[in-house]
């Protein structure tokens, strides 16, 4: 009998092991992740899931990123998870449509307390090679399964995440497919918690579902092995007809999700669907001079589709504005900058507010649908001004963030939060042993 | 403002009482689950999940039924909603399209213990609620749900039991509306599940994701209160536009699903879907005469997706057979009758296995789809002898199950494990106070 495309999958993601230029992309997603989830402990919206599931958790040696407080890896998994996404401010990825380090690290930080001497190389390995899961699952589920109101993050994350755990204990390929259909049927999360408290539990609930997977099959329990080619399985059954199941085999090894197209790092704390228009918005404002009582109207223009994500068109308070575009324009245009504090509970500012009404959201039906043609993605802004001059930029791809912005938003994501956030920061970057990866967790206390 | 669909449902769950005619048959339901969730505990498959989970567990009160552990809320329902479904002998609705009693009594066990003061006839009342919400959801998402590979038992499951939490907890109907978003985020399980040990899970998967509604709910954490309406949302998203909302709202206190169809409770330990054959085949072999030796053939025969749920034609063991007309129908010609014993993780026994290749299966192409015309539901059994005489005989409805046939199932599955099963069925028939409550738990330990 030939291999299922599952076992194929499951062989490949263990035996192919990702070279030094894609181990060290994934430090930068590393502290990205922590900078991300040390700057959430204080949100609120943490707080609340932290004081729902702490009562309920045993006693296993996982710790909370930034707490003192030692859990279960599966309540690890899920607060961890929720921290590290309370702010939406952690990274993308195209293939994933989502956001894959959050999941992926969030589970292999609960489990590893219960592998014996991990090197801190095998556990950035076990890393790329769940998001490179992940991405590849992604990819082959193509378009629907997010348009019809899936959020990928939290669908595609359990296996993702069990891929990495499984790769992380060496398990056979026999035992991973096992695994992965067993984080399959609890991939769950609905596109209408966008913008809401509930979206970032999401992650969590995803990298506890990988921990499920792995201890259950770790204990015997005998599930589909297939489930990637099965009917009622994961890509026939989410999928919905639009899925490429065997895509997800192609090249692995030869190209790396890290590297093509890599991760996005997201510099403002609102959706990643915003970063376009932000771009297109911020090339205009370099190359030409208008102050905000000069504007008419502001027009941003989508493929159809583009905009899938910004969900809110008219939010109430900042939180719900990360995922409006009209919000975020018009934050930009009222401050010279966007940071945290625009995306917070609060009701919107009236100085905002005001400014909100000028902006006008339109579809490009001409332009060919994403499906088709995903590289003609664009955003075009066109600042419309009273004296009926008018300016457009489009833009097509997303500014470089660079090493060194990585380490200024981590410095100020962790600042008032981590005391040794340099600490930190260097052991991610050097850090190649048992020793290493020992000495960096005591950082994280 | 006009009130959501999701605000409606959620009021009319929490101030339309169960008549008195409804508690009586919830009564059967509630001896039913205990009699399949105690004939369960020695099963392999959950011994194995129980292994996985319970070094994970918190301590909170929440008892597994049968056993001394005292566990948290979750792990509690996790728990018992495997164990309830482990045979897959407990009941089923046809409205559901799957198995409301082991989520939604996993789930309101689970959390009882928080509650204080609550009489038997609240908790039975509760239940009813439940089901009747899950029933009413699984008849607005119609078919296409299910026949894509949705297990309609965890996908409808987290939001039937967090409205019977609700009810019990006597929330408003808004925080019931934010409950039902949470659950509704949750829902997971894949068909290819389908005769795994990973099946019973789901259950358990779906009780935990109610008491995860509940408590991130009342912890104030602020989801989207419109999941039944919301683009994006439960029946936008599971239901692939084919789902009905607001049939959920139809008729609410006129009719209960507990009366009407009713549960139908299975005295065979095998798949719903194979009743309706199973009567067939007993109606011919009352009425007529013939050996194993005699038979040619035997012929199953039924209208077009019919057979969704019997997902297996070559079993390779006793569980897998229980999603196998071909095996079911094997033993019931190789037996008198069958019983638990059958559907075992053992291989197939060789008497059965070479019975087994004269079983064929048949779509009557002809007759109307399930869809069209649920009330065209059959199943066609045809019995072709050596000597070129055939018999068929097509079953419309399953034979009835009385009271005593459910005592006496009780009876049968709790001997060997329940000490006091007798003061537990008098408990279950005739409990209605605070007290008496309290004594029917006190004897499920």
């Amino acid at each position: 009998m030939p291999y299922s495309l599952t076992y194929r999958f499951s062989e490949l993601a263990l035996t192919t092991h990702p070279p030094e230029s894609v181990i060290e992309l994934s430090r930068s997603g590393l502290i990205d992740y922590l900078g991300c989830a040390f700057a959430g402990i204080d949100n609120p919206a943490y707080q609340k899931v932290r004081a729902a599931f702490l009562p309920l958790a045993g006693q296993k040696g996982s710790f909370l990123l930034g707490q003192e407080t030692v859990v279960d890896p599966a309540t690890a998994a899920l607060l961890n998870g929720t921290l590290s996404h309370v702010l939406d401010f952690d990274d993308i990825h195209s293939d994933v449509r989502g956001h894959p380090s959050i999941v992926v690290l969030s589970a292999l930080f609960a489990y590893l307390p219960n592998i014996p001497n991990v090197t801190a190389i095998q556990f950035l390995a076990a890393y790329c090679v769940g998001v490179e899961a992940m991405a590849r699952l992604g990819r082959a589920m193509r378009h629907r399964h997010y348009e019809t109101g899936f959020h990928a993050t939290a669908t595609l994350g359990p296996l993702g995440a069990t891929v990495a755990l499984g790769y992380l204990l060496n398990v056979t390929p026999d035992l991973l497919s096992n695994a992965l259909g067993i984080a399959a049927t609890q991939a769950a999360g609905l596109r209408a918690q966008f913008s809401t408290e509930v979206k970032p539990i999401h992650a969590g609930f995803a990298a506890r579902s990988a921990i499920s997977a792995i201890l259950l099959t770790l204990a015997g329990v005998e599930g589909n092995r297939d489930i990637l080619d099965s009917q009622f399985g994961f890509f026939k059954t989410l999928g919905m007809d639009d899925a490429l199941p065997s895509i997800c085999l192609n090249g692995w090894g030869k190209e790396w999700a890290f590297e093509n197209p890599g991760l996005i790092f997201k510099l403002y704390p609102c959706c990643g669907a915003s970063y376009l228009p932000i771009s297109a918005f911020l090339e205009l404002r370099k190359n030409n001079n208008f102050s905000l009582d000069e504007i008419e109207k502001v027009i941003v223009t989508f493929p159809s589709g583009g905009d899938a994500a910004l969900t809110v068109t008219k939010p109430e308070t900042g939180r719900k504005g990360q995922f409006s575009i009209e919000y975020i324009l018009a934050a930009f245009l009222v401050k010279k900058n966007v940071d945290l504090s625009l995306f917070k509970d609060d009701a919107i500012a009236p100085d905002i507010l005001s400014v909100m009404s000028l902006i006008a959201r339109e579809t490009d039906f001409q332009a060919p649908s994403l499906q088709e043609a995903p590289e003609k993605r664009f955003a075009k802004v066109t600042v419309v001004l009273k004296n009926s001059r008018s300016i457009s930029y489009a833009s097509r791809s997303l500014p470089d963030v660079s090493k060194q912005d990585i380490k200024n938003k981590f410095f100020q994501n962790t600042k008032s939060v981590l005391k040794k956030n340099s600490d930190v920061w260097y052991s991610v970057y050097f850090m190649r042993s048992v020793e290493d990866l020992d000495l960096f967790l005591k950082f994280l206390k």
